[in-house]
């Protein structure tokens, strides 16, 4: 498949290295083509690998991952350009993560909306679904690193986008039994709001390598 | 010990019945002394359990759990008096859950600022640690009703009174390996901002009764 990926960060990069991986032709898409992380990537990840402008990138892509800084992704989504977006799948992986005065890591949105939903009704168009954003990188893209059932949440509006998600996360190695569908876009505040947890655990556990897993009584 | 349970509800009934059963001799306090709810818990509960006003429960208690409504929380404690609090450890297991205007559960404090630590800096002669929050109030009491080695966090700035919780925490069947230290008062943010996590999951997983447990590579 064709798969734009917005945004050069170590996500960004995570995600595009193993779509290439597993044969998906991926174009990474930076605020102007020539993005230096973006031009080390093609020359690393080969042929199948192109880098361009956030249009570029998305205008490639059957389906598109925003992997940019949350707190600049309808922005950048903008740039993207709704047309480009009409009608694909789009996989939100990014958190609105911002620091408040005080240095302390908070949300730029939260509680009330969430990332998600703000992407959804800019870009009504687009099949929004948000996950992978409640673990680092090295996991989101090779669970096993973690061991055990630990899990990965999905929400979105569009039932078949999730599907289809759902079978690019089967590929990146989480089984159906570990994909989690919290329901519509609206519950992407669950998983948002769950970021200052992981900031805490990621300091109590001395590890960004780590994950939840959910038991039932 | 003598414990002051502040709440009538179903946290506050479950955990003053708990306290009970393990031996300690448990006040538990609402708004007016004579509750229905804790008149009908102290007959049932026996010998070790009274009820009183919230002045009552905190006054007789060496330790203290708030068990109230987040939202009613500092009313509440303001109510059962500071100088009822002073030097004592202030178990704060509430929520501030609250509805939007559209219906949605929405946090009444959360992101810059949390419940915790609004209690602490409100009552700063009590000791407070945030615990318990993250489940349901049979899971807190019982955590072997959940399979497996799912957690319970606490945050605090009083490492003794983190010492404390956790004893009585290891008399409710939380292990030590179980009871993760987030750190600081501040660090309530987090498990306070996994509340509309917990919802979520609670409608996909069909139950009230579950639990995270971690995994770390």
């Amino acid at each position: 498949m064709r798969i734009g990926v917005l945004g050069t960060g170590t996500v960004g990069r995570a995600i595009a290295t193993k779509l290439v991986g597993i044969g998906h032709d991926v174009r990474m898409g930076s605020r102007r083509s020539g993005n230096e992380h973006a031009v080390a990537w093609v020359h690393a990840a080969g042929e199948q690998a192109s880098e361009g402008d956030f249009a570029d990138a998305a205008g490639h892509g059957e389906l598109v991952f925003n992997c940019t800084a949350g707190t600049a992704s309808v922005d950048a989504l903008r740039a993207a350009g709704a047309a480009n977006l009409v009608g694909k799948v789009l996989v939100d992986v990014a958190n609105p993560l911002d620091r408040s005065a005080d240095g302390m890591p908070i949300l730029s949105v939260c509680n009330t909306d969430s990332l998600g939903e703000r992407i959804q009704a800019a870009f009504p168009d687009a099949r929004v679904v948000k996950t992978l954003n409640t673990m680092n990188a090295a996991v989101m893209t090779e669970p096993s690193r973690v061991p055990g059932d630990h899990v990965v949440f999905m929400s979105g509006n569009d039932d078949g986008a999730k599907r289809d998600v759902a079978v690019l996360l089967n590929s990146f190695g989480w089984a159906d039994d570990r994909i989690i569908d919290l329901g519509p876009i609206a519950t992407a505040r669950g998983p948002e709001m769950y970021l200052p947890l992981w900031l805490r655990l990621m300091g109590a556990l001395g590890t960004t390598e780590f994950n939840v897993a959910l038991r039932k009584g």
